[in-house]
Order: structure tokens, then sequence, then C-alpha cells
């Protein structure tokens, strides 16, 4: 059953006229494996990073970072599958779409969705159609202070497009999950505006990640628009959503994303997160970690959390709080996904 | 320079008749990728197998478990290939010898040897040579008493022939190191009796590790025959030693290598090692850790530290307190190399 909440965020569709949802969340996203590494932050510079950021090379600037690198582990990534593994963790029902090639590397992403739980069916042919353009690879440098500085070579992942698409999983998604990192390529940017068109046919509810205040920067118009006409949901940090508006007031940006979505859950650091709504703003403090080893995929958990939350009925705190709880247990190992089930950690712990 | 002693455990060869080594170790050994990931103990009941220990299987049951398995991390792995890392992060200098194919888990075993400083020729032409046939891989499922199994495919390792040794990165070498799964295969085999021969040529120490009882158990006749022909310098752990003996007893066991070999370093798990020359037998104790994460490696990173203080001229009990170092730093954490520089690592500490 989708819950009440969920409904309610869709105007304008009487609860009675649309089929329960059989997913909690679908995720669209850019498909990559990580290949996390610790350096020295003289490595930033040395190597001209933007710290903190995520930055696209090609597969040779990918390749000469990671020979610069000590030993690394290579664990799945990408940001919205991430989410979708959070949802997974807590219990929920999830889907990704997302696409990898016939190789090493796409083998360990098919399979680690899989052992998760989540629902994600591998596109076929794409060694076919794609040779020799191999499964994307983030690059993740973490420096001693935790940051991670990411280098991605999207590689197939890139070439998702509108044919990619399952409507019938959209159809069947109460929330449709979207990274703003799709929007660094124009096939991706349709099978973005198709999927959104999809779900909100099947009344179901359309969400976005901002991802990256860089990504955001390239693409302000786009996701100005987007956020105006197409989302329901959006999530953020507060740098993300102060570079959407362009103002260096969070509360001003706040002010104007209200008068725009219905809802938006911002991070904000240490500080926890703001949840948005055209009536209120909330506060829901951050969950404390002894060490904070690795922030590799805090904004993805924290969605996670929140979603899982919202599609299963729970009030606005408490989606805050189950982000919280996911962020904390992602940053305090190295890699980007939970490594206990997060059903098993208490909300008040 | 090679020190003294190393010059002194190879009989009949006065140090003035040889050159200096310009390296310490060269490890030859199945050239793998490990998977790790966490199970519960039913886990090995339900899939049938033998706790603790090592057993080979082919691609199509690695898949499986792989399958079964949740959510994993790949790290570059290999029995020989693990010891001449660690002693590279001692600041020591090795080399490797061990075949990969031209894949992602090939490219990702190379990149690991060179970021840890390790000479690594990669075997050129292997995919026209052995088209389809991948990069071997290691599916390690670790239990909650921190116990690893391991399942290997051995892949395109086991075509490690004699063609393929750089006999002048042997000649060159103070220390040949060799696994005992290397004898899993007939090709294998070939190069350790021809590798130890070049070794020995160039009056350098042939040294071998058990690697698994379950291997010692189907290697038993090779191995006597080896370790009392061959075998300068033998590793192994208690049960290892047992089983190459075919006795109940430790001590009768330790009896029996004195007369064979000119020295052996026998761990026996939280008690440390014992180092057995034809003259003494010296108990080493272990290094204490808070929690004991993983023990995938352990084995191996002794056999490090015990090599590097060989090498670089310490008594035998130094020798076994570098060992315990290594070996107390990588079962703290998860994968089967440091994760951080040994040699910043205090023998006393």
């Amino acid at each position: 059953m989708v819950p009440a909440l969920a409904f309610a965020l869709v105007p304008d569709s009487p609860a009675s006229a649309r089929p329960p949802a059989r997913l909690q969340v679908v995720g669209i996203g850019n498909a990559l494996v990580d290949v996390l590494a610790p350096a020295p932050d003289t490595f930033i510079a040395e190597h001209d990073l933007a710290k903190g950021a995520m930055t696209l090379v090609d597969l040779e600037r990918s390749a000469e970072l990671y020979e610069a690198l000590d030993g690394a582990v290579e664990m799945s990534g990408g940001s919205a599958a991430n989410t979708v593994c959070g949802i997974s963790s807590f219990g929920g029902r999830a889907a990704y779409i997302g696409k990898v090639n016939e190789d090493d590397l796409g083998d360990v992403f098919g399979h680690d969705m899989r052992a998760v739980g989540v629902e994600f069916a591998r596109p076929s042919g794409v060694r076919t159609a794609y040779p020799g353009i191999p499964t994307g690879r983030c690059v993740i440098v973490v420096t001693p202070d935790a940051e991670r500085t990411m280098n991605t070579y999207l590689g197939v992942s890139s070439f998702l497009a509108p044919s990619d698409l399952d409507e019938s999983v959209i159809a069947d998604s109460a929330v449709l999950y979207m990274e703003g990192y799709l929007y660094d390529r124009n096939d991706a940017k349709a099978a973005f505006r198709r999927a959104a068109e999809v779900a909100h046919r099947h009344e179901r509810l359309v969400s976005l990640t901002l991802s990256d205040s860089f990504c955001v920067d390239r693409h302000r118009d786009d996701f100005r628009a987007l956020v105006a006409d197409e989302v329901d949901l959006l999530f953020g940090n507060a740098d993300e959503l102060r570079s959407l508006y362009l103002t260096e007031s969070l509360d001003a940006a706040i002010a104007k994303v209200r008068a725009e979505c219905q809802l938006a859950a911002i991070t904000v650091g240490p500080d926890g997160c703001v949840i948005v709504t055209p009536e209120a703003v909330l506060e829901v403090p951050a969950v404390g970690v002894d060490e904070v080893i690795d922030t590799t995929g805090a904004g993805d958990l924290f969605a996670a959390g929140f979603l899982h939350g919202l599609t299963i009925g729970a009030d606005l705190g408490d989606c805050g709080r189950l982000g919280s709880i996911a962020a904390a247990e992602v940053i305090s190992h190295v890699g980007p996904r939970p490594l206990v089930e997060l059903r098993t950690l208490k909300p008040h712990g």
C-alpha cells in the first residue's frame, strides 16, 4: 500500500484514482563502480582536483589518477544506486535503472544491486552497441579529514536513453528518484524528462537530488525549470540549494524552494537537515558518530532514509531522522553503501 | 647489500662469490583479486563450504557463491602477492611474478602492485593466448568470528608456466618466495621447480609457504620432496606442518622440519610463532590486537615481516616480531593487505 502522505504530495490526485504502487522508489542514475583510495591533502593540490566536488573526467585522466593513487578498494557506487540500496537495507522495496557494460565492473555493479534486493534489469546487448566503452567508474580520493573528492569517468552509464526506461517499473513506484548528475549528458537528460512524464502520468511523486554544487552550476537554468515544473520533492545540501538560487543566504534559498516544491529536504552537514514544505520549516538534528571516516554516500543515504520514511507513511520529522541514521552509518566507514542492515538501527539509539 | 644472515643460510656459498641482490624478495604465486563479503555462520553450512580453508572452484561455482553473498568489496589479493606488498610496505624492495588477463580485475591487480612499489611486469599477449579465461578471483566469506573461508577460481593465474619466469629478477632477489597453492596446477608446478633451480644457481634462498592444510593434504609427497630437496626456509602454520609430516604432535613435526630445512617459521595463531633452526627453537609471542576483524592475509603478512627482517639482517627474534606486527595490522581490518605503511609501526609499540 502506498501510504497517505505520499499520495497527499501529488496535487489533484485523489487516492482512489490510482492503483497502489508495488515499489516504494525507483532510482535512475549513472551506474558507477567506485574506486576508493586514501591520500594525503597534498594529492589534491598536486593533481589539481576540486576538493569535495564531483568532476567529470575522461578515461585517460581516470587512469592517470588511479595510477597515482596507492592501494584502492573497488565497491559499487553511483549516487541514486546508493540511495535505492539504502532503501532496500531499511527493508523497503526499490528498483534501479542505469547502464553498465558486460565487463567485470558491470558484473560487480549488477551483483551488488541484486545482493541487497534491489530490482535491476541489467541492460542487454550493451557490449555490441557500445564496444570498448566500459562500465563507468568514479575514482574517489579520501583525504584524512574524511572528505571525498570524486573523479568520474561516466563510460557507458552516460548513454542511458529514453529507450532504456522500463516504464512499467516507473508506473509501479510511489516515488521516482533521479540524480542531478544525469544532466551532464544529453541522452540521459531526455531520459530524465521522459521518466518524470511517465511518473506523473501514473500520479507518482517525482524527486530530484541536486547532487553537487558544481553540477548545479553547470545546469542552473535547466534545474530551475525542472524544479519549478516537474519536481515534487527536492533533495540537496545547503551549498547546492544556494547555488540553485544564486544566493548567499540559505534562508533566502529556502524561501524560494518553498514557493516551487511541495517538499524539500536540505542537509546541512553536522547540523542535520531542514525539511521545507509550503506550510512549515522543520529542523532535524544529525545523528552523532564516533569518528567520521569517509563521507562518500552521505547525501545518498540521507535520501534513502528520508524516502523510506516517506513511503511507509512516517511523519516528516521521522523521515529526517531516518535519513540522519542512514547517513551516520555510511560516514562511519569506507564506502558509499551501508555495511549493516539499516532496518536494525534504532531511530532513537 | 644482501645481509650476512641471508648469505649464511645458503650452505657452501662464500659471500664473496655472489653479487649483491638488487631485490630482497621475489614472490611467485596465483595472481588473484579477492572478493570479500561478510556472511553469517549459516552460510558456510548452507553452501557446503570448508570453513577456514581454501577450496578450488570452477567459474560457475564461483559465480554461484558470489550471487548468494551480499554486498562485496573487491581488493587485490593472492597469497604471495600479499606478502611482497607487505615487504614493500616495510620499505623493502620486492618483485612479483604471476599471471592476470587483460580485463578489469587484471587492471586492478596490476595497479595495486605498482601502487605499493612492487615490481610487476604484467604479462603481455594473455588475452590472445587465453581468450575468455579471466583473471582469477577468490570469493572470501568472512564469518562473524573473523575467520575467512576462501573459494578460489584460479582463472588465467593457473597457466603460469616456466616461460613466464623472468629469470633475471629471480637471480637478482635475495629470497625466492613461493606459494604452496601453485602446486594445484601442473604448469605452475613446473614453474616452481624451475624458479627454485634458477635461484639456487645464483646462490639465493628458496622459501615456500605451505599455504593451507588441505593444500598440503593434496600434495603431501611433492611437498615432502620439495622441502627435503629444495626449500631453505619454510613457512606454515601448526596445522599445515602437522599435515606435512602426518603427525598430531607439533613437537614431532618441528623435529622433522629441523632435520630438513635450515630455517622454518611456524605460526601458532594467537600464540605467535615458533622459529626453528637446526641449532635452536625460538618462540616469539604474537602482537595483540583490540579486535580481530578479518584474518584474511594473516599468514601472508607474517611472512612479509619475517622476510623483510631476514633480508635486512635482523636477528631471528626480530624477524618473528616484524612478522607478528604485520599480521596484527592486517587482521584488524577487512582485506588482505596493510592499510598503513608497515614501516611506520614500531616493533615494541
